[in-house]
């Protein structure tokens, strides 16, 4: 792909491609030795003995599952998982709504922990190093995105996401995710946990922090600027805290009455429950900015409306089958622009989480068990969860 | 609704909403006498005898109808028709695709004339002026909106279209459009046609025309900017000579390989045929802008990604039901901005016909008879136009 020239932040994109270059320098000299070495001296090591939780089908039930992991290869980290936490996405892809998949397989990629091992070309951590994996653990490395920092859009299609995804060095054919007692993933792709921030805290900002934070940076909205979240879930209570922050106005728009007191304590200036697409009139053209965390289909063009013409509305939810119907006489009507972000880069996970950590942002948690996953599941499908549950990986 | 203060183009909307002001206060001053005049002397005009071609019901089939129109008010202007063109949305609605019609229906907005009558308000034509009526006929005139030359937008839910809206000035109780011998109208909805624009050419900018330049100047490319057009029929066509006119390289993407010298003809710099999604991935983040003019459901999302990141696609053709279904991660795969445009306002419809006149902008057209406007709307539905059938009032 030809890469955008006209795309801001040239410099920090610029400061991105130089340090991956010096990165892939180094791993040119260290081949040579390492082929060499393997060849010769050291036995093949073994798999990694791991337990989690699995959907070992469709039902979206999960249960445990003693599996094993690739063995350390010399770019990789091993983790320790502490604490693991409960994204929409493990539901909706377990469920097969988003395509059909293989089982058993093990959710997760808002995992947080500790380095108990690392490849012999990882420079990057050390052992006992806190720190946490997202919702890719590996990509090409080598083309224009994944050098400007873009993993997600690998050019190459080679974008590794962390759980259901075919994986050959996986003793089980696919990446498993971490609802689990460690992973194993190439030092690239993990990112740093600074030590004034708990390590259960941490855990949801890998991905519903940094889907949010993404978009919410793209949108360069200034401070007092009016700022929309509509659907008050885990990624949403995480948009309002992140834009409040920012120095936003922030609106939230949810349908659960319950959570106007949350809501209100997160800072935002407004919560309106839209029980009926007829709240939205009051706000009809009032934002800067809308951001939508719905995972579901809803009204696009209704809630696009409470943005102001020329405004941008950008969608992170993914609803089943990733498909949403827009009217585009109403969305004429709006003069809004749509468009939709897929998490963040590796340097910007890296972004976020100091971010918070520095700026005391942090999510509203529950810490469950294992053995209560299945329930915290049904609540988050039911809206009950207030606002991420957050697995105790010592309780796989 | 709050007006959008960072809206561009404040010095012309300034203009535009002084302009509408002062229009106003002329007909709040002649409001008392022209009531006492007519409750005091004149008889009821009688209503206006018109013939033109009609659906009479959802089988998408014209014919013949002898209708009568509202007699002429003080502020409206009577048009003899002498061309009225055939634009996909005529097809559309009569069928029913947009919802359940009343008929006998007259469809037709894109239409040209010479004003044959005016009422004792109209200041801004004179008979035997060469008037041109495109997609709206009324509105509020004193929302926020239609003060703003946004007509279309009208805040208080009181557009006009052309045809097919309750209307209960008219004796059939809505709208009749332009494939007719004649129609009344108010001024304002009216734009002037000059005298170096054949009225056969001018007819398809009223609607074709604006719906294209509006989000195509909304645009604000470069001169040199890489600028895509989706669809090449009565809309692409014309989006395409815009474009090329005012600077832009033109990439055109066509279903039709036989319209491929067309449109080459037209100015564009490449003419890709997609017979097959695959055939846009050369062009994978590429273009500074898109336009899509398809009145159809079709991969938006693969559309999308032709333009470069963080650049905008709009979409303009009004498919069945006007929904449109996009994927929401493929959408985000190419981080551009997707947004709708409806027509244009009138004072950017007249800048449309002043601008194609004067730059010899024209569209290619066929002349009709009457009696071929149903073979005509099968050609239209069959991708065969080439590009706009305009028929000859004259034969109505």
């Amino acid at each position: 792909m030809k890469p955008n020239d006209k795309t801001p932040n040239n410099g920090r994109r610029e400061f991105i491609q130089k340090s991956a270059l010096a990165g892939a320098g180094l791993a040119f000299l260290s081949t040579g030795g390492v082929l060499a070495g393997q060849n010769r001296e050291k036995p093949a090591a073994p798999n990694i003995k791991s337990k989690g939780y699995a959907a070992k089908d469709a039902s979206g039930k999960l249960s445990p599952w003693q599996f094993e992991r690739r063995p350390l290869g010399d770019n990789d980290i091993l983790i320790d998982i502490k604490y693991a936490s409960i994204c929409h996405s493990d539901i909706h892809q377990m469920k097969g709504d988003w395509g059909q998949q293989k089982y058993p397989q093990v959710p997760g990629h808002e995992i947080a922990g500790i380095v108990a091992a690392v490849g012999k070309n990882v420079t990057r951590f050390n052992v006992g190093d806190r720190a946490g994996v997202g919702c890719m653990v590996d990509s090409c490395m080598t083309c224009e995105s994944c050098k400007h920092g873009e993993e997600q859009f690998c050019d190459n299609g080679a974008t590794l996401f962390t759980y259901g995804y075919p994986d050959k060095t996986s003793p089980s054919g696919i990446t498993q995710g971490g609802y689990s007692n460690n992973i194993v993933v190439r030092d690239h792709f993990a990112v740093h946990i600074p030590d004034h921030l708990s390590l259960q805290e941490a855990a949801p900002l890998l991905c519903a922090g940094i889907t949010t934070y993404s978009p919410l940076m793209n949108a360069n909205f200034r401070r007092g600027d009016k700022v929309g979240v509509a659907g008050i879930g885990g990624l949403g209570h995480l948009a309002i805290k992140l834009a409040v922050s920012k120095g936003a106005d922030v609106y939230a728009f949810t349908t659960s009455a319950d959570k106007v007191t949350d809501i209100l304590s997160f800072g935002a200036k407004e919560a309106i429950v839209v029980n009926d697409l007829s709240k939205l009139k009051p706000y009809k053209g009032k934002l800067d900015y809308l951001i939508s965390t719905i995972p579901a289909q809803f009204d696009v063009a209704a809630y696009a409306s409470v943005v102001k013409r020329n405004g941008f509305f950008t969608q992170v939810g993914m609803p089943a089958g990733f498909q949403l119907t827009v009217s585009n006489i109403a969305l004429a009507n709006t003069h809004v622009n749509f468009n939709a972000s897929l998490i963040g880069g590796i340097p910007e996970t890296q972004e976020v989480v100091y971010y918070c950590a520095d700026n005391k942002v942090t999510p509203k948690i529950e810490i469950i068990k294992a053995e209560e996953i299945n329930d915290a599941w049904t609540k988050v499908m039911n809206k009950q969860a207030r606002y991420r549950f957050v697995v105790d990986a010592a309780t796989f």
